[in-house]
């Protein structure tokens, strides 16, 4: 066996990409621990976020990668970068900027919650929706 | 359009199952927020979470129900359940008994951080590894 990252950017290739070459990534905030979102990534997301210090996904809608923020500032520094067990989930720890991480201009996209049967909006707006920041 | 959740279970169909009639799950610690270990889950995986309100997932290893701690004993309590806004990944929201949620023995799957360049275990093994425990 080789060592593991011998090379630059040979840490990428320990993760297990799934189809399409993608893994899905877990963004938390590294403030409060909240689940932001999830997307996905490609090998060159994830150098690009090594690399720049901020998020950046593929964008399976638009089929190329999403530079977080790029068009509503709502940019994500990251903090942490993190491998499951099984080496094919990625965890982003980021520090919003901006306090949006949802399209739809909230903090989270959770922001439904089941109760009795019915799932309930139960998080805020805070800024008008960006259909642009959709994955 | 019709009334959403007009039936018990009609929440689930809310739910944007993807390949193999599956949706991600993300399970976070309710107590300090960590993010434990992202599995899958099929409608009857989400229905009995629901009802017996503790966490089960779809082992794709197995082709079967995976109901999280039936052999290690850590069981997920639910405290909520959530659906981001594309409806196609669900968190968990969870209070672990035992605090082990991984099969090496560690309170979440996401041991490792990228640390110049590679993956770097950071978190301790809190009991011996259960190999049957793994999705």
């Amino acid at each position: 066996m080789t060592a593991p990252a011998a090379r630059p950017g040979g840490w990428v290739e320990q993760v297990q990409f799934g189809p399409s070459d993608l893994v899905p990534v877990v963004a938390q905030d590294a403030n409060d621990g909240r689940v932001l979102m999830v997307a996905w990534a490609d090998r060159a997301a994830l150098l690009e976020t090594e690399h720049s210090g901020y998020a950046v996904y593929f964008s399976r809608s638009r089929g190329r990668l999403w530079r977080k923020g790029e068009e509503s500032g709502h940019r994500q520094k990251v903090r942490e970068i993190r491998l499951d067990c099984d080496a094919d989930v990625v965890l982003y720890v980021v520090e919003p900027e901006g306090a949006i991480a949802c399209h739809t201009g909230r903090a989270s996209c959770f922001y439904r919650r089941l109760e009795h049967g019915d799932w309930v909006t139960v998080d805020p707006v805070l800024e008008p929706p960006r259909a642009t920041e959709q994955a």
